[in-house]
This record gives C-alpha cells, structure tokens and sequence, in this order.
C-alpha cells in the first residue's frame, strides 16, 4: 500500500543519518508532508502541525487511500483559526509512520521491508526528524509548534529539545508522559496484533492476504473506545439496537455500538499498516518527557525562554486528563515560561480536538494570532 | 478442561428443562455448586451468592483448578461478615460458564460439545436456573441474595423476578443495564477471541491444542484495564520497569503494567473457556432490568414488598460507576421499597468489591446482620 502510493507523495530525504535516541542511526530517511499557504519571504510565518498516533499530513486535503476530507479541515485553511491566508502550514507524516515516511514498511538498506527490523523509535526521534525537514526548508524557527494527543507530545517534545526553534507551543488534549493505563491499552492492542497469524513476526509484506487485518482491527477497536467519552457513546449509541426490532440472541452486532466499533476497526485496516502501528504505540508508552531531563519536568522547559505555551485539555477526556495537562502547566510555571491553560468543556472525550468544539476554535484562533 | 473435572464437582441436575429468554429450551441441565455452613431446620439461613463474570462457585474453598483460595475468603466463612457459622451460603456456577455447570463446552444433545450451538442466555436465565436449584433444595425464601458485578446484577434480576424469595438483597459495583461503553470494551474481546483462527467458529474442543488461548488473553487484558482504576494502575505500577535498569527499545514487556497484563491474560486462559466468555459477556450486554420491565425500572421492583435491599458502589468504579447505582436506588425509592446506599471510597476501581476494603466488610456484616 505505501510503495504504491509512495510516489505520488510530496517528500524529501533528509541530508544525513538520523541518529536516534535507541543509540540506532537510521540512513535514508525520507519524510513525507504536505504545506498549506505560502511561506512568508523572511521564512517567519511556519506553523508546524504535528499529527496524532494514526493521524498523517493530510490535515487540510482530501486523503490519498480514504478519499475524505482533512482531519483538521475544520481548523485549517483560509480564514480558519490557524489561517493559510497568513500563515505557512507544515504537516510531515512522523517516522515510523506508512504515508510515505520512513516506516517498518519501507525498503530497509538490504532491499527488503524493515519489518521488526526497523528500530524502535520514540517522540524525540520523530521530532528530531521534523527539524531536519525545517532545516532543509531553510526555516530556523516557527511561529508555532501546534498538536493535538500524540502531536501534543511532539509539540512538547520539540519546545523541550529544541529550544528557540519556536515562538509559541500549542499542546491540546495531551501529556507529558504516558501512564500505566495508557501503556496497558497500548500493550492490548499490540497484543491483538502480534496474536495475529498474519503477523508473522512482522515480515508480512510479501504475504499473501493483508497482513493482520483481524489484529489491527481488534486493537483499533480498544482504543477507540479510549478516544471517546462515556456519555458521549450513550448519548451516541445508548442501547440502541443496529437495523432490527429485536436482539438477535446471537453474537451479530445487535447494538449500534458493536456495528460503529467493527466498522472502526475494518475501515482502519485499509489506511494503516500493523508494523507502525506497533512503533507508533511503543514511541508514546516511552515519551516521558520529565525523565529525559534528569527527571524533573520543570528542567525541560528551562531553556525555553520567552517562547509562549497554551495547554488545552478537556473536561471529558479520561485518556489524557485535565490532570496531565496541569502537570505541565504547573512545570512550566515552575520555570516562569508563559503559559496560558485552558480545560474546556467538551462532550466527547479525547476526540473533542478534532470534532465540533468551538472554544477550542476561538482558543487557537488567539493563540496563534 | 471442564469435562475432566465436572465428574469431581458437586453439581446437581435440574429436574425440568430451563425455558429461556429467547424462547429456546435447554434440557438435562447440570448446575454445580458448593455450600458453606449448615442449613437450619426450618430451612431460613441461607444467603444466594452470585459470581461474577468470570467467577465460579469456589467462594471460600480452593480453586480446583489453580489451587488458589477461594475469590471471596475475606468475606464468607466462620466469623466473617457472612458468617458460615450462622449461615447457609450457597453459590453455582452459572449455565453458560466452565466449571461443572451447562455451557458450551457441555455435551449437546447429539453427544458432542454445544459450542456455538449453545443458546443465548441471559442474566435472567441464570436466575431462573439458581431459583429452580433452590427449589430442589427445598429453599423457599433466601435470608439475602448477595453479589458484586455480574452477581449483582444476578441478585437485583432475582428480587424483580422472583418477588418474596428473598428477604433481603445485596447489589455491589453493579447496574441495572449494561452502557454503551461497557457493551463495546466487550465487543472487543469477542471480537479478538473470534478473530483467533483456533476458535474455529467455536468447534475447538475436539482440535488439538487448547483453543483460541491468544484471543481469549487479549480479551482478558482489555477487560482487566476496566476493573482497576487508572490511580490504581499508576500506584501498582506507574511507569516502572519490570526486571531491567533501561527501556529494551523492542517489544518485551519493558514496563510492570504489560508484564503483569499479560500474565493476567495467559493465566485467564488456563481456567476458563473462551465460548464461555462469548456467552457470559452477551448476556451481561443483553442485562437492562428495565427494558425487561417495561421500560421502567422502577417497576421492576414493583412488586418486591417489604424485601430490603443494599447499593454499594466505589468512588473509583468507572466500570459501573456511582451513577448507576443511584439509577437503580431512585428506581427503588419510587416503589418506596426499604434501601440503603453507599458510596465507599476505595482505591482499586471496579475490582474493589474483591479486594481489602474494611468499609464493604462493615456494611456487608451490617446487612446480612
């Protein structure tokens, strides 16, 4: 799927080796992003987007495979708060990723997929690669560095390691550091997916079939439920039934919501490939970004200057809760950063950064400026 | 598994054919069950204990097949707060589970294993098979029916179904009806037990090995996350690493939480059924007392008289959180049946009903009285 696609991309390769933080040197990484509006001509009006765990660069244009709209679509483009007529929008897909980045799908130094061969990566590393592709655009800082979940902790993680490289951090909906809870969804899914035949210890892309498909359906079915609020999945599906009068008395998809989850699942399989989503899941179980800095939060910040943070959080978000979001806060208050913190009230759950929540519109919209 | 043991199990065989819910009837019915204390002459000290999804009737004896004490030591036996010494406690393993009593892995009428051929249950259908033991036992009215989880939604289906059987009712950590929420983390583990290629289609018994053990751990796993609580996780675990100094940078179970998961899982396979899983999970989805009723909750306790009951949840249950317990107490109140409820604070989430929790101790040896 991704060599296919791969040349119909937009991507670069970068210059040199990426060595990563495993103590691994990764050569001939190519990165694949997407820009929307122009870039200024002293280089200052570049908004970094970073994308969540399954996200990509499609974040204001129609998805090559899905053939739907942008995830972002809703935040991105002319005169939307994060507006392409001023501002010059960069979104790569992250290493370890399959739309066209380097991945355990791409071609390794021996001419065959990496499989389990690629190396582990973590946050810091897909963030150490974006720089790379900034540097090779020629633009040495942002005017911001902006995620929601997994791109959060990019945007925290690129304030904390590279320091003067952005004039503003904007982090919603995310954390400094993965819990137990969220490692153990994590290792379900990874589970779900390793149990899979069609895994075949990750060296399925020569195999007939798909790959595993059942697994990574399985897996993506758990975390979403994650995404979502428990009163917003009542309020959504309640106990209502799927096309039928009466419960089945057997093991089909009798309620609304076992149909809406099987859908999620399948419809994942066709986008995304169960290797990254193995790495994908392993870089943020590692992101703790206090223990990279000697393990007090505050000291990763230190450096950061009178680059501005907004932190975003939501009331109904129980995967990364207000809690989290106040752990930074309450770090970067400790080194006098400029942060301005904001839970919003939100009915459906971590996915609230990406649906319907105009506060968070109007938030961003002044944030950025 | 179950066939070799079921001839060491105290059981017992229903002397009628059980009419279920979905208009099917299962004949030759096996119910196997264990007592604790004597029962008096007249026949009025016995308390019904319900299990739990996963559960069995080995309340306060070893476990025959893990060797491990019983699930609920700290709360029955001679002078515990259901005290044996006064008390004739009874429990069965419910029809559709693996330990002695009718389920799929039971011989079906044409000499072989029902497996997927075994009918739909429902909560209500393991009441009726509990109430038809008690008849055999001669057990017209219960001093109380008791039960956390699954086994209280058992004790609140036997008060609104068989009206004066009981004086009294305990319901802990429980609802009146599965949520949306609880349907789809379900969903998940049926779907993973189904997507193991050694269910096949549930016809595993004869096959080599031991079923679909894979899918069924993955279901044990994502069902395990949602009987703790997140702070739970955080102080069992947090983010430590299990056996090393560093992260592996692979797939190992680097962090406590995935070792211990994953334990959880594989040892979840060596005594349970994964058929028996499908089938318990659909009847706990299927639960919703007032759907039953006529879409009032309240009436389903219409006709409980002077039947006294008891509502416990836990601050920290976010599997059935307070907020279903109170359902069911408003429902109660207005058929101004006798009700107490109490909300305990204890740190371990839905599980909490299992664990140390000296405050349950009090108001259950309260209760019973």
């Amino acid at each position: 799927m991704a060599t296919a696609l791969a040349s119909h991309l937009n991507a670069i390769t970068l210059g040199a080796p990426l060595a990563l933080d495993s103590g691994k040197v990764l050569a001939d990484v190519t990165l694949a992003y997407e820009t929307y509006g122009e870039l200024d001509a002293e280089k200052s009006n570049a908004i970094l987007i970073c994308h969540a765990l399954t996200g990509d660069q499609f974040v204001a244009k129609t998805h090559p495979l899905t053939g739907k709209p942008g995830w972002w679509e809703r935040m991105v483009g002319p005169g939307k708060p994060i507006d392409t007529d001023r501002f010059h929008v960069i979104c790569a897909n992250v290493i370890g990723s399959c739309l066209g980045s380097t991945g355990p799908a791409s071609m390794g130094p021996d001419g065959k997929p990496y499989g389990m061969s690629f190396p582990v990566i973590t946050i810091r590393d897909m963030v150490r690669a974006q720089v790379a592709l900034l540097d090779q655009l020629g633009i040495g800082s942002l005017h911001a560095v902006v995620g929601g979940s997994m791109g959060g902790m990019q945007a925290l993680s690129f304030a904390a390691n590279f320091p003067g490289r952005t004039d503003r951090v904007l982090a919603i909906a995310t954390t400094a550091r993965h819990s137990a809870q969220n490692i153990a969804f994590h290792e379900v899914g990874r589970q779900a997916i390793m149990a899979d035949p069609d895994w075949k210890g990750g060296d399925y892309y020569a195999a007939e079939g798909n790959g595993p498909e059942k697994g990574l359906s399985v897996a993506r079915m758990a975390a979403h439920i994650t995404y979502l609020s428990e009163a917003g999945l009542t309020d959504k599906f309640g106990r209502r039934l799927q096309d039928r009068e009466e419960k089945s008395f057997g093991f089909d998809a009798d309620f609304q919501v076992e149909s809406y989850l099987r859908y999620q699942g399948l419809a994942f399989t066709t986008r995304f490939d169960a290797n990254s989503y193995l790495y994908i899941t392993r870089a943020m179980d590692y992101f703790d970004l206090a223990e990279e800095h000697g393990g007090l939060l505050a000291d990763a910040f230190r450096a950061c200057g009178d680059t501005r943070f907004c932190v975003v959080s939501f009331d109904t978000d129980w995967l990364y809760p207000t809690a989290e979001s106040r752990n930074v806060v309450h770090a970067l208050n400790a080194v006098a950063a400029p942060v301005s913190f904001v839970e919003l009230s939100a009915p459906y759950g971590h996915d609230s950064f990406l649906l319907e929540c105009p506060a968070l519109d109007r938030v961003i919209k002044g944030f950025v400026g």
